[in-house]
């Protein structure tokens, strides 16, 4: 094998040099910061849980991207995080058991078995909030709010808002009492976003024509916040459910604009990604130059009912390793470079460290010159006192 | 299954909840803070790699300890990192490319297959130092002494390092030509710190008596200053290379009580822990009540080669879950509640997130009481103004 070889990391594996990794350190800050402030506790949930509890309640997608492990302790199976949400609902669930609301943030690294997007990472450091015990739009507008602030603080400039509300869609197929298979088919038929193939799926298995054409309604339903006006036309004989799901929603995109009237919310009634555990309103936000959202998230209600308490769920998530490239400041270089040896120097060299400064150390030997280490000053003895002195 | 059964956690695999998470991002932070004064760069080696060029090198402690994964997508082996240091030095030799000097630091989570320790944790969250390019004793002080420094900024009063070197006991296997499994056996009886045990595994193995006295002399050689000069004396008949070992260790001895005088370093020539990768000085620093170190370090050059530059390294890691738990400081009690709604207190609860305040704020319904949340202030509005009145 060669050198070059044996270094190959496997897709989506990646490693994080400087200046990278300390840009990624100082976003983690801020966030944690900025989600300590709006009253969020952090949490670290466990990085491998039994597969049995791991999976529950959270669909197909998240078991074909969860690595298996074996415990040589137990012989049982194990998987390794692949999505914080559901733990964080399970810590909520069974080990806090606080009653009223409780508002949770992480920042984890996670690992997948198969990338979210060709050429995606397989490593995500996921970072995000959970707001658990309130029912109410309140909790949701705050956690939509807050995920803009997020990327706001992470340098987004231009943002898009995609809103939708898983509600809509699984009224309809409830309506139309549309088994797994056929619900199935017909998801697929929605994500591919072909009407073609939508009516072909809606042909198969909905006998009823209204709610039929209710379906073709939801492929086309995407847009500026007159989306919202057509679907409460297209769905006026729909379930009750459908028109409190657009009531919701109307409501979200007008509390978005009153705290970001920067961002214009898009409605999309058929976007359904990550709809393996949602149960209301969904939604990802974009940055142009990105071809993924940079941040997604909604509700998902009693996730945690497996586990001893079924409560009510909102938040959202994001990739801080993706996040982090949204600037690319450069690292600053404000170091003192001190010499290897001279009398007194290391309680000097103490003193500055002791008020935060940077001071690198010369080695003996060392030819390297000091702006390769980010120092811009020197530490030279002056008057019988060690001062740092512009390079 | 019962519910209580499903949330069962694998052994080691544990958890954080608040405040314990809150504190342990406290002291990431401060290490990390600590790390940057001193010229140290932060990496972030990958998670996962594949096996081959994981486990180069190191040996098979780190393959037990190793959890194993198939890449989907190519069918190859890969492994969870059980270990950050020899990561870093790969990237160090083959991602950094630096001439001379390159100093290195990380935080991250590592995953073990087996704990360390009985009861003790398989998802440790590893963070250290890495020292590349230079191979002089300048170095492993600056190591010593920063793994001191880290450990009393994670709150230990009291502090116990144990110094030892692989250089004598590599010499004396050298010099008596043990095979492979002679030197695991006579390993292992070292380890066992048993004179029975090491006892008979010289006599099976090495044939030349000054040499046999030697190694039998290496289990009684633990204690304070005077056993480098008992050790000059055992070995004045050995290969240089132990003398020269010996002087570095009374180098490093003297090195570290000049910066740290209430560090009574505690010599151990037979201390072995760790011998893998390491090639020279080697360190374990202690905290009364706790069971196993703190922080382990050492010399290990070279690891590098196989990745195309052998280079000098000497480092030291600890492990942040447990090192958080030195000091049980109560979370702070300084939020400010906010009622849900009202005139213009959005902006009010803005206005303050901004000057870095944590505000609370009520959901429609919520009972709980602001003290729950660790507020000790609430937000009214008097005069107009919205202001935070102590509870």
């Amino acid at each position: 094998m060669t050198i070059a070889d044996r270094w190959l990391l496997p897709d989506g594996m990646d490693e994080v040099l400087p200046p990278q990794a300390s840009r990624m350190e100082e976003l983690r800050r801020a966030l944690l910061d900025l989600y300590h402030c709006w009253g969020y506790d952090q949490v670290m949930p466990p990085p491998v849980e039994f597969l049995d509890s791991l999976l529950t309640g959270t669909g197909t997608d998240l078991d074909l991207q969860t690595f298996k492990l074996t415990d040589q302790s137990t012989g049982r199976l194990m998987g390794v995080s692949a999505d914080v949400t559901p733990q964080v609902a399970r810590m909520d669930a069974h080990s806090m058991r606080h009653r009223g609301p409780a508002r949770l943030c992480y920042c984890t690294n996670v690992l997948r078995a198969k990338a979210d997007q060709p050429q995606g990472g397989r490593s995500p450091v996921q970072v995000g909030v959970e707001l658990f015990g309130h029912a109410g739009l309140e909790a949701d507008l705050e956690i939509l709010r807050l995920a803009l602030t997020s990327l706001k603080v992470a340098g987004a400039d231009e943002l898009h808002l995609a809103l939708g509300h898983i509600g809509i869609y699984r009224s309809l197929v409830q309506a139309a009492a549309l088994d797994s298979d056929q619900e199935r088919a017909l998801f697929a038929a929605l994500e591919l976003k072909s009407p073609g193939a939508l009516a072909e799926q809606i042909e198969a298995s909905v006998s009823d024509a209204a709610l039929a054409e209710m379906f073709m309604a939801l492929g086309d339903l995407h847009g500026g916040p007159e989306v919202l006006d057509a679907a409460r036309d297209a769905f006026a004989g729909a379930p009750a459910a459908v028109a409190e799901a657009l009531a919701q929603l109307r409501a979200l995109y007008r509390g978005v604009l009153e705290a970001h009237p920067e961002v214009e919310p898009y409605v999309d009634l058929a976007e359904l990604r990550g709809y393996q555990y949602h149960t209301g309103m969904m939604f990802a936000a974009f940055v142009p130059g990105y071809g993924q959202a940079l941040a997604k998230g909604g509700r998902y209600d009693d996730t945690g009912r497996a586990f001893g308490r079924a409560r009510p769920a909102t938040g959202f998530s994001m990739d801080l390793k993706l996040l982090a490239t949204l600037v690319q400041s450069e690292p600053a270089c404000d170091g003192i470079w001190a010499p290897a040896d001279g009398a007194g120097v290391g309680e000097a060299i103490a003193a500055l460290r002791e008020q935060g400064m940077r001071v690198v150390q010369a080695l003996p030997g060392q030819a390297t010159a000091p702006e390769a280490h980010r120092c811009s000053r020197r530490l030279v003895l002056t008057d019988g006192h060690w001062q740092a002195v512009t390079l």
